[in-house]
């Protein structure tokens, strides 16, 4: 039987045996969540992702305008038509809201539970689950910063996945620089704002999967400050919604255009034009002028899902790449080379092919660990018992996601190319998966803040944040890890992971004081390098911790479990001899944070 | 002015300065060729290259049967109708055989002049060239291994592009296994064969650009060995040639689909079935059985037009790159992060930006240096006075050809998803030209053997040939560079690329006993690893020779040409600080050679 998606024997390793997660089961609030309810709902989620949700992966690849695809017609953008009944199914399930209160429509699973499950649905179908994903993040603004009001009216048609949400902060000139955003919002007599302005890169801008959609607007109050201070959170239904929630009238919100992209196919992303005909009423979330405050605080719930994004994409990649080594006759063994009529064999057989595959499961492995251990922080945070443990947990939160977005999606394309690869020229050919992902995956490098993005927010504001304890606290973690590896015998990994641990606290510490000197923009110049061992750091963290759990478990594993716990452990070895060193070499570069990057003249970057 | 293209002002700083291109021109052979004339074909060739070639990229970029695109239709390709004019205008040109001597229809330029005109236009359109590319590869076989007969009815009508020509390999079993192949001859009574077997993957396997297609095709005489060994090189026209050099009857050769690829649209990839209906006649070229051999020496060309492929999709992408930089606005410099009304700068004084340009640059230049330097040696070959010189140029081609195809094109797909990230959010829009550049070049680095093979090529017969002076003449190469680093004052370069070498020396001695060990498995487990750091001490090799030239022209530089010398002496830095140390790391990788690779159990890569 072939793979589909996360290997479901390691992730149910992670949430058992590396997190137990079935020990949140002993509180009040997640005592419906025991192992075997865990299990069901993630067999569950696996059943609709496989069988439902990748079905439509391919099928709704293709141009706009394409009977399976997106079409935008008459201003109303409808989505694959594959899509309906999957995405019926996903909304029924609950699995919109799975975290979420029940008041609410939510399952109120544990995190690590629903990221286990959201790694199948989005690796199954990125751009299918996109639509319930933004819908979820405009839910999430509602439930944290709206008034009771706002909640009544919308959550829960939000939260069930009868409406539709989106986030609408991009426009032409203002990508990463949000604050340069020229929409513009002017208070009405009846405490309404009218909104008048273009929005770009909408994702499930407009869709036929709702009745209606909810779109929170960045925009700036008439006479607001200029930048990023001015700028307040709106409201704004495609529908106008009546006093007693039923549908109005239409908004004047427009699609004019969707986009052709490289990938992510079946997922509409719109230019939305706000009050061209100078009737879009919006209401405005929270304070004004603190919008930018809010989408900030909601931006980690975007990142983190842009993070499992990457991991899906991995997930995916490396099962086809699996199961075609194991099925692909090419060549004989290599020792066999000088025989005239040598067998052939699976080129799974073949070193250079191996070598590909761990280098994809130590990525897949290792950020499914990072992705999981940030879910679980959530769990932990809600159900510290002191102030100081919550604060603990968030700071990791905090701390990690920027590693895990730009990591997990830089790694995405990595591996997806390795997964091309592993198909030789078929690779290359639509009708196989692998060039889908390849085309997909870029995407998740560049949405919900580029990478670029994520290592200047680590470096300018997660690094020296409360004083650099969230830094300290996974320094601990990873100490503790070392500590389980030497205890199981694993004394290289152990040795190894130390070295590295040190380095990385070197390089922070040195780029820490360089960011804060008059090197700044050489620090700067240096940040992504930064992250990028950071994320090493963390595969070489997890990859450990896996290591050392299945090392102790191999001792009394049954026959039919030993080959899972010593591919822990091989996976491991491979990624300390043969990935770590480059990593480590990285490290020096970031101790010479070089003037060069900004010493080049720009006229030296092209002769003309 | 935006650059397009491949930088003309480096084109002429490695050509005219770095190596001497016109001192070839004091030859009998090259005299026509001195600096004046060079220049003017070099920049015939730009024009051609940008004016008719560039824009015919994006257009064809579609899907198969799309009217600007290929179509198959009634058994014929056409290509896309955008391809006419600018064929016409190339082989009238003479620009398919280059270097060919004039009585074939060449124009007998120095390699290294036709590899910089080279790189122009594939980089303008890699799927348009591959049509006279393969015509030319297919010609070279002919030239090489064909009877006078042979060369007389077909060559001059391959080199003027009057007719195509391909390269039939793989087929559905047959692919990295060429040796697997099923396709057969059969002897007839007049010494011509019957040929039946079908082949996949054909670039241009068929054309409505020439008048005839000649295939050179591998397939096994009935009785003939197993393996690669049984293997014989045929010529089968697509149309039969009569006595007197006209044209026939239609041969028994049927294009029975094209593929649905991811890049490269605009070259038609064939399915070919040869003598279905029992009627496919072709010629045996050269001896029997020894099809293998010859396809093997005109594998190199073919190796060095993908690595020069790799070449075009970086030049081309970062010249995209850096127009985008300096015209797109965004956000205020770092330095101005708290000033409530900044002024907005182009995103070309960002650090990170100017850090992933400069990381561009580093493998445009570098990958440059090795493609061009290739071509020198064979003019160095050409020209040279005693047979023991003569070896030494050709061991350094047969040396560095492996490490330029898979190093230039593993770069291309790392250079090219840079270039979709200075783009933002629009680098995913395929209205912009860097998404197709990040699809076409990933098929690079598979077709022409896969950069897995190539690593093979590398540890398994180049390191240890000739009892290894091609890399001792590598390495003698490199130590001339770092003396002239050193008199340029360069000194933190020079010892730095002293150690690199040293550390490059240490892992062929350890990769070359391990492959001759019991752990020859592990050994080529890290093949790829081991091909990665000769690229990585060729990239550092060729920027140091650019900066050292560079610095000592410095002290008298006129000041409109001062930016580009301080140009490289800056990438140089930037490599030496920022990318090279990681390179020293990944170099500790390979003397671990892990033996993970091969311990992993079969079962451990997936549980089902």
């Amino acid at each position: 039987m072939a793979l589909e998606l996360a290997d479901p024997r390691d992730q149910e390793f992670l949430l058992f045996e590396v997190f137990d997660a079935a020990s949140v089961a002993s509180s009040e609030k997640f005592a419906a969540f025991n192992e075997k309810t865990s299990k069901m709902l993630l067999k569950e989620a696996r059943n609709l992702a496989v069988k439902e949700i990748l079905p439509t992966n391919k099928l709704a690849d293709v141009e706009n305008g394409h009977p399976d695809g997106i079409k935008l017609e008459n201003g109303k953008v409808s989505v694959p038509p594959s899509y309906k009944e999957p995405y019926k199914k996903y909304i029924e399930g609950g699995w919109l809201a799975m975290s979420d209160e029940e008041e609410w429509g939510g399952q109120g699973m544990p995190h690590l539970l629903a990221m286990a499950c959201g790694e199948l649905f989005t690796g199954a179908n990125c751009a299918f689950l996109m639509y319930p994903g933004l819908t979820h993040g405009a839910g999430n603004i509602i439930k944290e910063f709206g008034t009771d009001k706002q909640k009544a009216t919308y959550l829960k048609n939000v939260f069930t996945g009868k409406w539709g949400g989106t986030m609408c902060l991009t426009e032409a000139n203002a990508g990463s620089d949000v604050g340069a955003l020229e929409t513009v919002a002017k208070l009405n007599d009846d405490g309404t704002y009218s909104i008048s302005g273009n929005k770009i890169f909408i994702s499930g801008g407009d869709s036929d999967l709702v009745e209606n959609i909810v779109h929170p607007v960045l925009a700036r109050i008439e006479g607001a400050p200029a930048g990023t201070k001015g700028i307040s959170l709106f409201l704004v239904p495609k529908i106008r919604v009546n006093e007693d929630g039923s549908l109005g009238e239409p908004n004047d919100v427009e699609t004019v255009g969707i986009e052709e992209k490289m990938g992510i196919h079946g997922n509409a992303t719109c230019s939305l034009a706000f009050g061209s005909k100078g009737n879009c009423i919006g209401e405005l979330i929270g304070e004004p002028n603190k919008g930018m405050k809010y989408m900030f605080l909601m931006m980690n719930e975007a990142r983190q899902g842009v993070a499992l994004q990457g991991l899906g994409f991995q997930s995916a990649s490396y099962a086809n790449a699996v199961n075609y080594a194991k099925e692909r006759i090419q060549g004989p063994n290599l020792l066999e080379a000088f025989n005239p009529d040598p067998v052939k064999v699976p080129i799974i057989q073949h070193p250079d092919v191996r070598r590909q595959l761990l280098l994809m499961k130590s990525y897949v492995d290792g950020c499914r660990f990072l992705n999981y251990y940030l879910a679980r922080c959530f769990d932990l945070a809600t159900l510290a018992e002191t102030p100081e443990e919550k604060d603990k947990w968030m700071g990791l939160i905090e701390l990690l996601t920027p590693i895990a977005k730009a990591y997990s999606t830089d790694k995405a394309v990595e591996v997806a190319s390795s997964g091309v690869q592993i198909y030789g020229g078929y690779g290359f050919i639509e009708e196989y998966p692998q060039a889908q992902h390849y085309r997909d995956a870029k995407i998740t490098c560049i949405y919900e803040g580029t990478n670029g993005i994520q290592s200047m927010d680590l470096l300018g504001r997660k690094l020296g944040m409360k004083k650099g304890k969230p830094l300290m606290d996974l320094m601990g973690e990873v100490m503790a890890t070392i500590e389980k590896a030497k205890n199981a015998g694993l004394t290289d990994i152990a040795d190894k992971l130390q070295a590295a641990l040190n380095k990385v606290g070197d390089c922070a510490m040195h780029m820490g004081k360089t960011a804060m000197s008059e090197k700044i923009m050489d620090a700067f110049g240096t940040a992504t390098i930064f992250l990028e061992i950071c994320g090493d750091l963390c595969m070489a963290w997890g990859l450990a911790e896996r290591a050392a759990i299945a090392q102790q478990k191999l001792e009394s594993a049954k026959k039919k479990d030993a080959p899972f716990y010593e591919g822990q452990v091989t996976t491991a070895k491979f990624f300390f001899d043969m990935l770590l060193p480059t990593a480590m070499g990285r490290m020096d570069s970031v101790k010479n944070t070089s003037a060069a990057v900004m010493a080049m003249p720009e006229a030296a970057f092209a002769s003309k």
